[in-house]
């Protein structure tokens, strides 16, 4: 049973690896031509520069090592982001916007939810260095465009702001023990437990957090939460950040959840969700992070989103056409074949080569064969019984 | 400092990044086109499946983890043929012919050389199912068509056999030790301490293994090692292999080198290394390996190569061009605007939008612009001072 792999690891055996990779090329054009530069941070950094800037969370996530040449302890990263605002702040280095993307594997030390893999391709795109709003709406509508390059419209696109919480937090005067508490109670929207710890909480911030759970819905939410929240000068903006949202991308289905604490420790502004309506979780995920490059010595606004291509070409699989191959008979030293063998590749034809003797015949791939008729190399299609 | 990385493990920056894309995805184009399947086997396996038949070097060089979800120990893949070929054997499971390609990171605990990578990208392409020599003929060429490809033709192609080596270790009746010494002498073509070695050795076994590290160079090395070794039948095979592939191969610059016994402990044939002028070490590596599906439980011939295309990108990156980008003003609710910069990424252009009041204008990326002309949007070059 040498062959047995970990649970929640998996290999993709060629159809899953063929999506993946036509998936993988279709959104890194798409970011390309948006003017995203792809980079390709390492899988191992040193365990404190991995995890700078985010919480403990990432830290339980994230698998230790041993570094035989230094004797410190690296990380295998579990979130790519982190590394990219690295490289804005630190290797470009450059003054004005920069847009990076990259995709690649990271390794989770637990999966993330019981059908998660503790592997996942994580794709996406991020914009430093422009603190507005425009960028926002950048990455959401690039978040957008990316699920209907893959063929999977998102159904909805949630908004959320962590500022409506932070700003009640900071009001209320609550301690980092409540907040913590808080935060796990309304990430599950326990309601009961809810009103519980915030039974001796002094008015308006009780009603104010116990409001939250159902502050989710179309645009209409929006001037819901602004009379029942407090008309705090950050609650404020965080609500009208999310009108302008509304009104610059009319064509998306937006909806809002003010409840969507997600990536709280890490985020600072809108945060994003967007959701397929075959798949229970979010197929993309994102928001703005600005504090993340202070750690790294070089403070700059910054705002992406990204998501899992395992999970995303598992949505598209059943979309996957067999392309078909062509397969040619071994003939020892015939050049015709051969050149007709060279121009079917020039064209983007699979060509299967048959080695000599070769038991088995067409394997599962072919569904056409090079023959000879009357000394012309001609494509005929094969038949095959049953 | 929390941004140095490990020794010998880098980012990949976005002209680098673009290269290495490049080139991943024309050699798996490549590979595709010649009927290779890709797979994805994954980064982490239980370290017992990882190491299945190959040598104490391999376990060397990977990193260990403990599963929290098992308490097993994991490894991260230092290799990825051993992966690629349990997924031939267990999960694909075909009786004929299988061909598939592979292409991503793997990670060593050392350096393989000074200026080695410990994290390659191995991109590579195995034939399973096939005991002849014209899959091995396959491979080399498949391996020449990827460097011409990339850009970087092979100056040379070195072919061994470790056949001959093997022959001569039975034959002389020697122990493991004495094996494992000599086989490190022959890598180092370390000829006195050779010699020291073999003193006591009976004819015609120590001249044989002393002509080892003579015999290379072009085709007429065959006739000399056919003449200096001992005619025993492996070798006879060996050296008849090595002579047909010369003679399948007339236009690739073939030499042959008999002390060639890198991977000595996984390869039971043909094994090849191409070289390129510009780089010292070889840029791509193969060689036949039977042995190993059969520790999966399913004994499958199998032949292959591999190449880290991180090196291979390092070697041609002077020739990739930076492609330039078109920047867009950034108009309010201008729908022609939006229309022209659309047409133009349908194109596959570049287009890098500004961002409201965007500070630093137009990026390192852009050579040209969009600009409003009489109602019309048209590109013009960008007039930079200096």
């Amino acid at each position: 049973m040498n062959w047995l792999l970990p649970e929640h690891i998996a290999d993709a055996l060629p159809s899953e690896a063929a999506q993946i990779e036509r998936l993988r090329r279709a959104l890194l054009d798409l970011f390309r031509v948006h003017g995203y530069e792809l980079v390709l941070p390492p899988l191992l950094e040193h365990l404190d520069s991995l995890l700078t800037g985010s919480g403990q969370d990432l830290k339980l996530r994230t698998f230790k090592l041993v570094d035989q040449l230094s004797g410190r302890t690296l990380g295998v990263r579990a979130d790519m982001t982190p590394q990219v605002a690295r490289i804005d702040a630190h290797l470009l280095n450059r003054q004005g916007v920069t847009r990076l993307c990259y995709c690649d594997s990271v390794l989770h030390t637990l999966p993330a939810s019981l059908a998660a893999s503790r592997e996942p391709i994580q794709l996406g795109a991020e914009v430093f260095g422009y603190a507005g709003l425009a960028a926002d709406r950048e990455v959401i509508r690039l978040m957008a465009d990316a699920l209907n390059a893959a063929g999977v419209p998102a159904a909805r696109i949630d908004l959320g702001h962590v500022g409506v919480f932070r700003a009640l937090v900071d009001a209320a005067g609550l301690d980092g023990e409540l907040e913590g508490a808080l935060l796990q109670l309304l990430q599950a929207k326990d309601v009961p437990r809810l009103r519980e710890r915030c039974s001796s909480m002094d008015e308006p911030w009780r009603s104010a957090l116990l409001a939250l759970p159902e502050l989710y819905g179309d645009v209409t939410t929006l001037a819901v939460a602004a009379r029942a929240l407090p008309a705090l000068p950050p609650i404020t903006t965080a609500l009208n950040a999310l009108r302008e949202l509304q009104a610059a991308l009319p064509d998306l289905p937006l909806s809002f959840d003010l409840a969507d604490l997600r990536g709280y420790r890490y985020h600072n502004g809108v945060v994003f969700a967007a959701y397929h309506a075959a798949f229970p979780s979010a197929v993309a995920l994102g928001g703005r992070y600005d504090g993340v490059g202070k750690s790294f010595g070089r403070e700059r606004p910054a705002t992406g989103f990204s998501l899992d291509l395992r999970e995303l070409a598992r949505l598209t699989s059943a979309r996957g056409e067999p392309e078909g191959a062509v397969l040619a008979p071994y003939v020892a030293d015939c050049s015709a074949l051969a050149e007709a063998i060279a121009a079917l590749r020039a064209q983007g034809e699979v060509v299967v080569e048959l080695l000599p003797d070769e038991q088995g015949g067409a394997g599962p791939l072919c569904d056409r064969q090079l023959v000879d008729a009357d000394g012309q190399w001609v494509i005929r299609a094969i038949n095959r019984d049953g």
